[in-house]
């Protein structure tokens, strides 16, 4: 697959395209998770798999805070507190909740603006997905809320505090991962976070593992989810 | 793919083969509805799928009541008060979990039987997969309970009253299926059922929809999830 780098307005980002790219193909906006970067090998080999199984073109940001962008003092303090929370044995979730809010508030106006400039390649057309998982799914749910473009999406792992509420407003088909003994988001939590959304069409797929253990097979059910709803898969 | 049928005893069956058959291959024992049989279109759809997918031996017995096995008085007892239940709208979730409980065990020595007779051919080799779901559940969770050779399962769409303390005795990987609108299974109910399972491996898939509205891509993805316990996708 062919890899473009780019900057959109200060946002650095990265576009994976196939190497035949004459025909045009749909698009998959992915989000990282927390503490990771654009190019974490989670988004890297989730874009092998879109661009190699299905011929999709996918972009990702990085995050505000993350990646080569730059930290603020906000960022510092909210990064040292969970830290401290998580030296000290305390629950992460409300730490990560707000932080997680705080970033999709400056990131969904990017990821808007980048969908702007994607449709303008002559490569890509029609509608777009959006993967996202943890921080991805803090930032996602939030833009599929307010982006007609999305027509359908993967989720998951997310507490629903700050989510529920805009999950309600997406009615796309969604797919979203929960894991049976994550040590952080309870199973109430979890779904809870999936009732919300008033897709007609939602499948969850709860693995037994904790946090960090979501199987490898369930990007590839995403793959094929986003071949069912976007478009043909090779 | 090759059909034969058999009389195991006095119950009748299905064996679905590849057409190709020089080569040794793995067994699922499947397991029909509550109301139907041996060779219903959920079956035979679902032994195309295995055989043409993954060059797998299917085989189905028709449950104790069903297809070509005659009903007792037993039988026509409980479905008639199932109808009565139903025309007067009261929960059918007691009776069926009763009657299905009663046919399981009647049942699970005829499909260890069945193992029995079906390893003894020369085309089919090594573990075992089982794949049903609803009354298919209530006879698989205590057939592969107490079945050994059976190394990977398929269920879903059951109360756990009879069931939740069978599915403590299994360990192998599992694959469960729940509807979220299911006008019979309450969510609490299916969710407790899954969680009783001891498999270290187990995979909950849910999905928007009543009863009767099971997606067809989750037997896609069943027939994934043999081939990567049993053996190879074709």
């Amino acid at each position: 697959m062919v890899e473009r780098d780019f900057i959109l307005g200060d946002v650095p980002g990265v576009l994976w395209s196939p190497v035949s790219g004459a025909e045009r193909a749909p698009l998959v906006l992915m989000g990282h998770g927390g503490g990771t970067h654009k190019k974490h090998p989670a988004m890297s080999g989730r874009a092998r798999l879109l661009v190699d199984g299905c011929g999709f073109h996918v972009a990702v940001l990085d995050a505000p805070g993350h990646g080569d962008r730059p930290r603020t003092a906000h960022d510092e303090a909210e990064i040292a507190e969970l830290f401290r929370a998580r030296a000290a044995g305390e629950p992460e979730g409300p730490i990560v909740v707000r932080y997680n809010d705080h970033l999709a508030r400056l990131a969904v106006p990017e990821y808007r603006t980048l969908l702007d400039a994607l449709q303008e390649l002559p490569e890509i057309e029609g509608p777009a997905g959006y993967w996202g998982i943890n921080m991805g799914t803090a930032i996602g749910i939030p833009f599929v809320a307010a982006e007609p473009r999305i027509t359908a999406a993967v989720f998951g792992q997310h507490w629903p505090d700050a989510l529920a509420e805009k999950a309600k407003q997406i009615t796309v088909p969604i797919e979203f991962d929960l894991q049976w003994d994550d040590e952080h988001i309870s199973r109430e939590e979890g779904l809870a976070l999936f009732d919300a959304f008033a897709s007609k069409e939602k499948s969850l797929h709860v693995n037994s593992g904790g946090h960090k253990e979501l199987p490898r097979f369930e990007a590839d059910s995403a793959v094929r989810f986003f071949a069912r709803h976007l478009g043909e898969a090779a």
